[in-house]
């Protein structure tokens, strides 16, 4: 099978030298021998970590699709739109497969994009945009295609997995954790994109089709970040035998599916808390098989390109399946649950001034919008009056609305000297 | 896909009841519909937990081959040989797929019916005999195509790792809760096939062909089960911050491929040490993918009938690979790595007599095979001399023929009262 590569960042220079030091083995197991044949990059006279070839070079990625030796292009270009879109639509219009690792342009895109294939026969694959090496794709689509899936819980995104984890066994902030992790190279200059939790609600939404055959719908996943995770909140949760976790979560419940991504408590004695740094982790409950996890680097060179060269590999061996689980035309709208209605249960982290009447006032807002409290502690009392010392509440189950309205009360109230932290706690 | 299963146990009934429950969203997802239209058991009139069908009963298995409506014979009887492989021949010389969840059958005779598919061009899926619904083959033989697999770490017996977290969290002894675990359906009233380790045996023998592409070897697989493994080995294993769990490995090593089953201390924090009561786990480690890990359930009625229904969808949509990964012809023959050649840490557990120079006996024994000592631990002194006492030893990384030869020692020494205990020591 033959094959053009548009993008030759790290991934794309992964899965040329993977294709490359396992030809032999790819060849035996697939049943063909599967070849680069052209490639596109900005930059051709970069140093890349990879072999050379005698592959045709192309300034423009668009001009893959019109190579006719070309029969599946693999985009590692990024980018809901512009030439990355242009290269799949053109791709997929000729007839080609096409391989793809940008969660981005599915999530926008991909209902479109599914139909735009099947239209034109044309395979599109796309493992390495969820979750990195972890075969959560095939999984889902495949591995658990008897299930009704009831819900999907994933830590999708490795960078503010690797920041919270630090936050955990340092002690310190966000924002110093953050400063190391760009040094480092684990997260980008603009690190917006994955703090803030898009990346994340990128994958989810993805996932959230391919579990419960749905159009692919971003604009429903109500997205927070980890930037107000703050150090005291890590301690809280330990002292109440949790782990704080960027989850994402989609989940059918009788008023729709839920789509969210945003910091959870989590029971430290759960499967989930224990997937720490850079690693992914995707937990799903099925109807017939009960819940399952996967775990697995969910970034990086080798990792993705392992999941590239997965597709690959389908696709020369002709193994085909629809790419979100069922026909485009059969994928139904999704019916999206509000977030003002979803049901859990809350942290509540409060800076109050130290003096009498301040837990009346509090408990007595929360009365008023029917939200019962679990436990309440106290931390910090120092000697004399009137200091600020921290409040933490644990709510029973509450309803994300009433929770908002009782919150945004008790932030007015006197006595809080800082916005109120809320952290929802997810039992799984 | 007109189907015909053998066997109607809880995981046949299941596996009616799932296509029959999901059956309109699996042909919208497959492409076309999956109904059973033969079955055969021992009793026709006993009572299952599954809808009634308008199918043929053959009281002989090996009919459903000849039925010339069936295209895939589901095989749920089980058993190496007999009826069960009888039926799986005659089904795929007539042409007919087999979907089988008989570990015991590929174990023994895996590479021999894998070409016995190829050669009449009929497909060979077994989903369902290695961990339950965990997608583990198709993630080895599909997802994770692309890597060279350097070990497999599983825990692949239901049975025995509810028995070893049920010791560990009552700290009751083994025949205790074998005898609860017996009462409560979760052990065979002849437990041997599960806690001797053979069942777990033959999965890895399995999965070691999946991921290393090499012929299944059963015999070349050292096994040992947890009847030996006593509530005090646990409560030290504590102490010393590790869990017990029964491990499958199969590891690529300079001497061969290693393939062992038997009682691990594994260290407390890493994630295999977490999976507990009836769930499996299978760790794998890709040159490309780096770690990744599977959990799930590993037995039971619908879970396994999850495997089984994504085999069959595989075959309805047409999705084919060779059975282990590789055509049977490419196959090799697997070259073991003798277990006497195993290299690793040892925990060493002996009850000896409280008196001056035991620890000296000991030491110089230890010390003239070779084996470094990493820490060594006295508990149980009473008042009074010459009470029995528990001594723990932990060695540096040693030759298993050495510590073997060592052990053979120490027992005769007239100070150790009871035959050694030994657990080796997986890092992980």
């Amino acid at each position: 099978m033959k094959v053009g590569i548009a993008g030759l960042g790290v991934v794309g220079a992964g899965v040329v030298r993977l294709l490359d030091e396992h030809a032999d083995v790819l060849a035996a197991r697939i049943g063909r021998p599967v070849k680069v044949v052209a490639v596109s990059a900005r930059d051709k006279r970069k140093k890349r970590d990879m072999p050379k070839g005698g592959w045709r070079w192309y300034a423009k990625a668009e001009e893959l699709a019109a190579d006719p030796e070309v029969e599946v292009v693999v985009e590692l270009i990024g980018g809901a739109d512009g030439t990355a879109r242009n290269l799949v639509e053109a791709a997929l219009k000729a007839g080609k497969g096409v391989v793809t690792a940008n969660k981005a342009m599915l999530a926008m895109h991909g209902a479109k994009l599914a139909a735009l294939a099947e239209k034109n026969n044309a395979p599109l694959a796309f493992e390495a945009a969820v979750a990195g090496g972890i075969p959560i794709v095939k999984a889902l689509r495949e591995g658990l295609i008897g299930n009704r899936i009831d819900s999907i819980t994933g830590i999708l995104n490795g960078t503010c997995n690797y920041i919270l984890t630090e936050m955990r066994t340092t002690g310190r902030d966000f924002g110093e954790v953050l400063a190391e992790a760009q040094a480092l190279g684990y997260a980008e200059a603009d690190p917006s994109f994955d703090v803030d939790g898009i990346d994340a609600a990128h994958k989810l939404a993805v996932l959230t089709s391919l579990a419960f055959n749905t159009a692919v719908d971003f604009r429903a996943v109500h997205v927070e970040g980890i930037r107000h995770v703050s150090a005291l909140d890590i301690s809280f949760a330990r002292e109440f035998g949790y782990r704080i976790k960027l989850l994402a979560i989609a989940r059918r419940t009788a008023k729709g599916i839920e789509q969210r991504v945003h910091p959870c408590m989590v029971p430290a004695d759960t499967p989930i808390a224990h997937v720490d740094g850079v690693f992914n982790a995707v937990a799903a409950a099925g109807d017939y098989v009960g819940p399952v996890l996967f775990e697995g680097r969910g970034a990086g060179s080798n990792p993705t390109a392992s999941a590239v060269v997965a597709d690959l590999a389908d696709l020369a061996a002709g193994r085909h399946a629809p790419a979100f689980g069922v026909p485009a035309v059969k994928l139904h709208p999704l019916k999206a649950a509000a977030m003002a209605d979803h049901v859990g249960r809350f942290y509540i982290r409060l800076i109050v001034r130290d003096q009498p009447g301040v837990l009346a006032d509090v408990s007595a807002v929360l009365r008023d919008h029917k939200i019962s409290i679990e436990s309440l502690v106290q931390r910090g009392r120092a000697e004399g009056d009137k200091q600020p010392v921290a409040v933490v509440l644990i709510s029973h189950e509450a309803r994300e609305a009433d929770m908002a309205r009782a919150l945004k009360r008790i932030a007015m109230l006197r006595s809080v000297l800082q916005p109120p932290a809320l952290i929802r706690i997810e039992q799984l």
